[in-house]
């Protein structure tokens, strides 16, 4: 039987050189919110179906990974078997699904005003294609039980000094409120069974364009008034008739900010996420042509769950995106020290080898890392240089003085 | 529709006290593996089911969670469905397997000795029972590549150290070969069809007790004569008649590093997994009735994946163990710093409270988050200093200077 090398269909392997990046910019976010006081908190990768499947997921519930019942449970035999019959749970789609789970069953063990970290892999069943995986790391701060703009704030404050840490200048902050949203629709005539077919449309103005919009809905039976109502009231002459007052102290706040944050009232912004009630966001590099995240506040979706309508509002990063653009960006001289020491084991003393491996370590503070010594020391030379290696000592040579590779 | 509060059957949440532990002994772990040149690397946690399946994984195979084909791949039409035309890929249940299938399929891009770090989740479809859960944390590191026994004292050391940079104390590492238990076998006459009976029979030594392990043996067909010898040849006085030169190499090389470590040879040590093939070994402390991880060289399994025989050699550290050791002996009064910026939104300046929050964080290096003023100021201190928070201010008064609880 030949077995398979390759990763499992839309997944991957991450190699050394992409995993510390992956570690580096991790620790950055993780040291940039438990500044701010957010705790991190672990929920399961597999998640009941009933949680996963509740309507709060959009299209993400089309996508998710479904796991066979096991042993006497599953059962084969019965005439009219349906998939549902097969399965008994499901891998997470997203954080914030089981986040509301999670803060409904443990609401009495966590402060009032509870400040997550959450990060870990979700999985979505699409179709594999480049750059989209079945598999991607998500990471999470959400703030439950805050009901003023606060929150929103602290989120936006944690998360982008977390992307100006990591290295990303130049970051664009756009602001919107599902409130504001409402309002147009309501200014313009939209029926309420109508609006989200406006908001998914105006959603497509980066790639369609002002035109564009206006044909799609149109298109969708939109009257020409109303087409003609709603892009009066997005128009920059108008912005400061719809903006609200949540969206004023955002806004006021980031930018009086040392930093000179570049944040921006944008009254097109949608956010695709159905359970979304208040203030919006997301966060762009000029050039990049997709968000590096965002958020919003969603204060009626963990009631759902705990009985108990809770305010709540999160950021999510790109991590995926964010990785991409800085391996895209990786300047190739700035790996960090690491030092081979090689030692000849039928001539060494391995005890006094593993000593100098010690003080070696304990001096440099760079990893030293032991190999055998093979008859042909230029190859593993060559290896090792190729590999990340800074530097060797073979034992008992050049009064074991490390030797850096030119 | 009633919504799920608890986790899947035999998975868990993890509390924010949990996860910061965590978060501190990982970084314990990964700090120490790199300062010895390991390299992390990730793989999916969704795999190939051949893979899964193949043969390697013992018991384990049983205990895959399958996952559901999708769309039109699932055909639930036909006459005979047996439940494996209704799968395609399962969840991990160790990294061993997916190391072998990542170093097969990346072969070219990786160093010839490749020291590899891998940490993550894997499941396991086990009955749900105390303490054992279906998702848990393994933390692995791995050398491929290195035939001499520099892989097993490089592994050993560079894991014993970060047991005690953890602060586990009087680590007992356990040694033997499988080289060895052959050897036992066949000097008492014990067929090749029956060495992994006598094996798993005598690595129950610790629970059963000599006597319990001979009754066991001749309940299984074992005659007395052959069960005798065995006895013979690991009773202390003839342990240095049977222990060899790799064993030997291992027991002094570690005995003689400053730390003293307690290395011994223990013919007994038979650790489950089929697939080592020489060296193996355990860590135990006192009082602590399982092992904290184990590990040994398996040289043949990569080959049966990439067709090219390649040693190997791993130790897998048990975090779920260590942690809940940790959670036990957990002093009270260890939280660090965390302060609380309580802040009356209606008449302090926003922008002069998040330019306090900035400059605290800056000089006081802890965390400071912000909090709103709620009308009774009193409930919110005690829940604050209920849930690891070490101070507050509250903004304009006191001069803005930390109040400590005490």
């Amino acid at each position: 039987m030949k077995l398979p090398k390759t990763p499992a269909r839309g997944t991957r392997d991450i190699l050394p050189e992409e995993a510390k990046l992956r570690d580096e910019m991790m620790a950055i976010i993780m040291d940039t919110y438990r500044s701010y006081g957010f705790d991190r908190i672990e929920t399961p990768a597999i998640e009941h179906l009933e949680l996963l499947c509740q309507g709060e997921g959009g299209d993400n519930e089309k996508l998710v990974f479904k796991i066979l019942k096991r042993g006497d449970k599953l059962k084969l035999d019965a005439d009219n078997i349906s998939p549902d019959d097969l399965v008994d749970m499901g891998l997470r789609y997203d954080l914030t699904v089981p986040l509301a789970r999670y803060y409904s069953g443990h609401q009495n063990e966590l402060p009032k005003v509870f400040k997550a970290i959450q990060t870990g892999p979700v999985w979505r069943a699409e179709r594999p294609q480049k750059g989209r995986f079945r598999q991607f790391h998500q990471c999470d701060i959400d703030i439950i039980g805050e009901k003023s703009i606060l929150a929103e704030i602290e989120l936006l404050k944690a998360s982008t000094e977390a992307l100006e840490k990591m290295g990303f200048d130049n970051i664009q902050v756009r602001v919107n409120d599902r409130a504001i949203l409402n309002h147009i629709a309501e200014s313009a005539g939209v029926s309420s069974e109508q609006k989200s077919a406006l908001f998914i449309s105006l959603d497509k103005l980066d790639k369609l364009g002002e035109d564009g919009v206006k044909k799609d809905l149109i298109t969708q039976g939109f009257s020409e008034e109303t087409v003609s109502k709603v892009f009066d009231l997005i128009s920059d002459e108008n912005k400061d008739q719809i903006i609200n007052d949540n969206v004023t102290k955002v806004l006021e706040a980031l930018t009086e900010l040392p930093g000179n944050m570049n944040v921006s009232f944008d009254p097109t912004l949608v956010r695709g996420m159905g359970y979304y009630t208040g203030p919006i966001f997301e966060f762009l590099i000029p050039d990049v042509g997709y968000a590096l995240g965002g958020g919003g506040r969603y204060d009626e979706m963990i009631g759902k769950i705990s009985g108990q309508s809770v305010a709540a509002c999160g950021v999510s990063l790109g991590f995926e995106r964010l990785v991409t653009l800085k391996l895209e960006n990786l300047s190739e001289n700035k790996s960090s020290a690491k030092t081979a020491l090689i030692t000849n084991l039928e001539t060494d003393s391995l005890i006094d080898v593993l000593k100098l491996q010690n003080s070696l370590q304990t001096e440099k503070k760079t990893p030293i890392s032991l190999f055998t010594r093979p008859k042909k020391l230029g190859k593993l030379l060559s290896d090792l240089q190729n590999h990340g290696f800074t530097g060797y000592v073979v034992f008992g040579e050049n009064d074991n003085e490390i030797k850096e590779f030119s």
